[in-house]
C-alpha cells in the first residue's frame, strides 16, 4: 500500500483553503465528513485526515468532539485583500441619553404605508412564511378552546409552546430549564422586561456599536442612558474595551446580539461568546442578549447564544419567533437566569398575559413539523440574496462605499461616503418610493450619520436592483 | 275636562317612589315616556308630568333634555333604613410603596389551576362569550390577511378596529377624534403606558380606597407611591378630600375607575363626574381613568365616562375588550387627551405592534352587529346573579357582615367581622376547592384585611350556593 503522497493531501487542503477564501464553504459550515471526502475526492481516508489536519494548524478549520470538521467563524469574516473592509468602529467615550423612537417609527411607517420599496424594512418578506398553515392551526386552537378566559393564560405562558422551545433549544445542544421560560409579546417585550429587571432609570448601559435599535428603544423606554462600545464588524463587542469601561465605571447591563446582529451581521465566534459571559460573570455584570436571528444562519451549523456558556445565571435570553416564523403573532420569550422571577412579574405587570391562540397555533405548528425546512428555505435564500444585494451595492453606490459581510440574517450595513448625510439620503430616496434604514437609528450619536441598512430578505426582482442604482445616483450625487 | 286630583298624581309619583326604593326601578333607568305612562297607569298627560315633577322635586328622578326621566344615581344606592352599609373609607394618610402584584399573581394562579368555584376570580365567565363567531372572524381574518408584516401593525392600531370602537362612544354621545384611540395589549397596557406617561418613578399617585389592583400593579411597575383617598362606596372618591391633599402635596396623577368600580361597583354620579374632571383640570393633575365595565350598567341608560366631561385634555381613559367580549384576545385602547403623542410612543417602545388579527376579528364581528344584544344579555345576567349572590351572603356570612350595592359589573364586595383576616379565609376556602378575592389585594396597606371580593358572574348553582355556605361557615369560625 502507497504512502500517501505528501502533494495530494496538501492539494486537497489548498483545494479546500480556497473554497473557504471564495465563500462557498461558509463560516460554521461542516466540512464533508471523512468518508464524503475520501468519495468525492477519490482519495484514502489518511490523505483525508492529513489534509484537515492541516486546514486546521492554518486556522481556517477546526474539529468538534461527535460532530466533524467546521469552517472556523473567522475563516471567511476575512476578507481578501485589497478588498476594502468595515474598520472596528470607535464610538466617542461617555454614556448618552437615547431618543431614536420616533426616527425609527416614522422610518416604519413609510415601509408600511405604501408600495415602497422595502430596503429600510427591519422586518423579513412576510410572504416566505406559512400563513395558511399557521392561520389553520389559530382556528383550530379557537374552536378547540372555547373557554378564553386569562386565568388559564397568565404568565409563564402556554406550556405546549414552552415545551416546543426547550425541545428547539435540546436539539441544538443547549439544555434550558422549562420554568426559565417566559412568553412575551414578541422579543420587544421581554428586552424591556429584561432591562428593567435589571436596571434602574438613570442608569448606565453598554451596548455594541451600531447597535440594533431595539436596544436602545428599551434604554430609551426607561430614561437610561446609552455607552456606545467599540464592536468589530465580524466578531462583536471589543471584550478589552468593555472591560476597561467595566473597570471605571458602574454599568447596569450590557445588551448585545451576538448572532447576526443587526446592523452588522457578524456572528460572533465561539470562544469570544464564553470570554464575554465569563467577564460579565467576573464583573457581576448582568448581559441582556437579543437571539432573533439564530435560525438564520448562513453556515450549516446553527450558532450558540450567550446563554449556552452561562453558569452563573447572568445571561437574559430574549428571543421570538417574529423573525423566523409568525411576523404577526407578536411571540417572543425570555429565558433571564437569576433573574426569572423579576422577570415574570414584570411580564404580569406589563401586559398581564400573552394571548392564548397565537401561542397554541405557533406550538402545533412546531408539533407538526415543517419547521425546519421552512428555515432551510430561508436562509438559503437569504444568503443567495444577500450575495446579490452585496453584488449591487458594489455595481451602483460610490466608489468610497464599504459593507458588512453579514453571516446570517437579512441586512446588509453600508458605509457611504462622508459627505452624504444618511437621512438627507432617506428622504430623497422616499421621493423615488424607495425606503432604506437612515444609520441615525443605530446610535445614541450621530456617529453613523453616512451609514445605511439594506434589508435583502425580499426576492430579488428588477425593481429591487432600479431601487439600489437610484440610491447610488442619489448618494453620488451628495458624495 | 276635570282638573286632576291632586291625590291622582301624588299617588303615582308615591308608587313610583316606592319602585325606586325597592329596586324594581334602578339607577340610571329610563322612566316610562310620558306617553306610556299615560297608557300604563290609565291616567292623563298632566297627571303624569305632574308626578315626574314631584319625583324630580324630591331628587328621585331626573330629567334630561331629549332623552326622557331617569332614576338618579343615588336613588337605589342609598339603602332603606335599618339596612347597614359600607362606610366611607378612611384610609390613613400618607403614600406607600406598592407590593401587591406577587398576592394577586398567586390569586389568580390558584383560581386558574383547577375546577375550584371562581368566586375569587376577576375575570367573567368566558361561558356567556360568543367565542364562535369570534373564532370565525379571526380566521377569516388570517386568511384575507396574507401579509403579517409588522409595519401594517404599528401603533396607533387598525384603522377598521379604531372607527368601531369610535362609533360606539358617539352612539353613547361622546365624540372621540380617530386620531386620539391607541390599540394596547389589554386595558393593563393602556394603563401602564398612561401612568408612565404622566408620573415618574418614586412620584405620588392618588387612587380610590379600596382601589382596583390594576392601578397599584401600574404604580408598583413603575416604583411609584400609591396615595389612598377617601372613597363613598356609593358615590366614589372624595372630592373633598382629594382637593385637600392636591393642596398639600405634589400628586402626579390621580387613577379612578367611576363606573362599577372594582371592588365597590358604585357609579359615580355625574355631577361628580363632571366636578373630578374641573378638580383636576383646575389642579393641573391628569386623571387616569379605568372604564372596562361601561357596557356592564344595571340601568338602562349607559353611563358617560370622565372624558365626556374632558375639555382640557387631562382625562387619560383606558378601556378593552376583556371583560365584555373577548377576555382572551388582549386588546384594549387608551383616549390619553393631551398626552395621546406620549402614550403611542410609549406603546411603540412597550410593545411594538398589537396583533393584527384578534384587532380585525373584533372589528369584524362588532361591524356585523350582535354586540349590543350579548351586552344585554350580559347585564340581564349580572343583574339577576349579583341579586342572588347577595341574598346568599345575607343568609350565609356571619352576623355583622356588610356588603356593597352593585350598579353594574359583576363583584360584589363584602365586609366580614373585624375578626377574620381575608387571606387565613382563602387559604381555608382553597382548600374546599374555593375562591375568593381577599381584601389585601385591594390597597397597598392591609387597611382591608377583614374584606373579600366576590364573583357573580358564574351561572348561579347549588354548587356556587354551597361554596357561600361553606364561606360563611369558615367566617363564622374566625369571627
Amino acid at each position: 500500500m502507497p504512502t500517501p503522497a505528501p502533494a495530494r493531501y496538501a492539494a486537497l487542503a489548498d483545494d479546500l483553503a480556497a473554497s473557504i477564501t471564495r465563500g462557498t464553504l461558509l463560516p460554521g459550515e461542516r466540512l464533508p465528513s471523512i468518508r464524503q471526502a475520501r468519495l468525492r475526492h477519490g482519495v484514502s481516508i489518511t490523505t483525508v485526515l492529513r489534509a484537515y489536519s492541516l486546514l486546521e494548524s492554518r486556522g481556517l478549520i477546526e474539529s468538534r468532539p461527535q460532530s466533524g470538521h467546521f469552517v472556523r467563524q473567522r475563516g471567511v469574516s476575512m476578507p481578501a485583500r485589497g478588498v476594502a473592509e468595515l474598520p472596528m468602529s470607535q464610538p466617542q467615550g461617555g454614556s448618552a441619553a437615547v431618543d431614536v423612537s420616533r426616527l425609527v417609527l416614522s422610518t416604519l411607517r413609510a415601509i408600511g404605508s405604501d408600495a415602497a420599496v422595502p430596503l429600510g424594512s427591519p422586518y423579513p418578506d412576510p410572504s416566505l412564511f406559512p400563513h395558511a398553515r399557521l392561520t389553520r392551526h389559530a382556528a383550530a386552537a379557537g374552536r378547540r378552546q372555547p373557554d378564553h378566559a386569562i386565568t388559564g393564560q397568565l404568565p409563564p405562558g402556554d406550556p405546549d409552546l414552552i415545551h416546543q422551545i426547550v425541545r428547539r433549544y435540546l436539539a441544538h445542544g443547549t439544555t434550558v430549564d422549562p420554568k426559565e421560560v417566559i412568553i412575551t409579546i414578541g422579543a420587544t417585550e421581554a428586552l424591556n422586561l429584561c432591562l428593567q429587571a435589571v436596571a434602574r432609570p438613570g442608569d448606565v448601559v453598554a451596548v455594541e456599536s451600531p447597535t440594533y435599535y431595539a436596544m436602545l428603544h428599551a434604554i430609551e423606554r426607561m430614561g437610561m442612558r446609552a455607552l456606545e462600545v467599540a464592536t468589530d464588524p465580524h466578531t462583536g463587542i471589543d471584550l478589552a474595551a468593555l472591560e476597561r469601561l467595566l473597570r471605571h465605571q458602574r454599568i447596569a447591563a450590557c445588551m448585545v446580539m451576538p448572532n447576526f446582529q443587526n446592523p452588522l451581521g457578524f456572528q460572533m465566534p465561539e470562544a469570544r461568546k464564553r470570554a464575554l459571559v465569563a467577564l460579565a460573570a467576573r464583573h457581576g455584570v448582568p448581559i441582556i442578549e437579543s437571539d432573533v436571528y439564530q435560525a438564520l444562519h448562513f453556515g450549516d451549523v446553527p450558532p450558540t447564544s450567550l446563554k449556552t456558556y452561562d453558569t452563573q445565571g447572568v445571561v437574559l435570553h430574549c428571543a421570538s419567533f417574529s423573525k423566523s416564523l409568525a411576523p404577526g403573532y407578536r411571540i417572543g420569550w425570555a429565558l433571564a437566569g437569576r433573574y426569572r422571577d423579576a422577570v415574570e412579574k414584570l411580564k404580569f405587570l406589563n401586559t398581564l398575559a400573552t394571548p392564548a391562540i397565537p401561542q397554541r397555533a405557533i406550538a402545533a405548528y412546531l408539533n407538526t413539523g415543517g419547521y425546519d425546512r421552512h428555515l432551510r428555505r430561508l436562509r438559503r435564500t437569504y444568503a443567495q440574496q444577500g450575495r446579490l444585494m452585496r453584488a449591487a451595492v458594489r455595481r451602483f453606490l460610490p466608489a468610497g462605499t464599504v459593507m458588512s459581510q453579514p453571516m446570517g440574517g437579512y441586512v446588509l450595513w453600508v458605509r457611504l461616503p462622508e459627505a452624504v448625510d444618511s437621512l438627507e439620503l432617506y428622504r430623497h430616496a422616499l421621493e423615488h418610493g424607495i425606503t432604506l434604514g437612515p444609520g441615525y437609528m443605530f446610535s445614541a450619536t450621530p456617529a453613523y450619520r453616512h451609514y445605511i441598512r439594506l434589508n435583502y430578505s425580499y426576492a430579488w426582482s428588477p425593481r429591487i436592483e432600479q431601487a439600489l442604482a437610484t440610491i447610488g445616483r442619489l448618494a453620488a450625487r451628495f458624495a
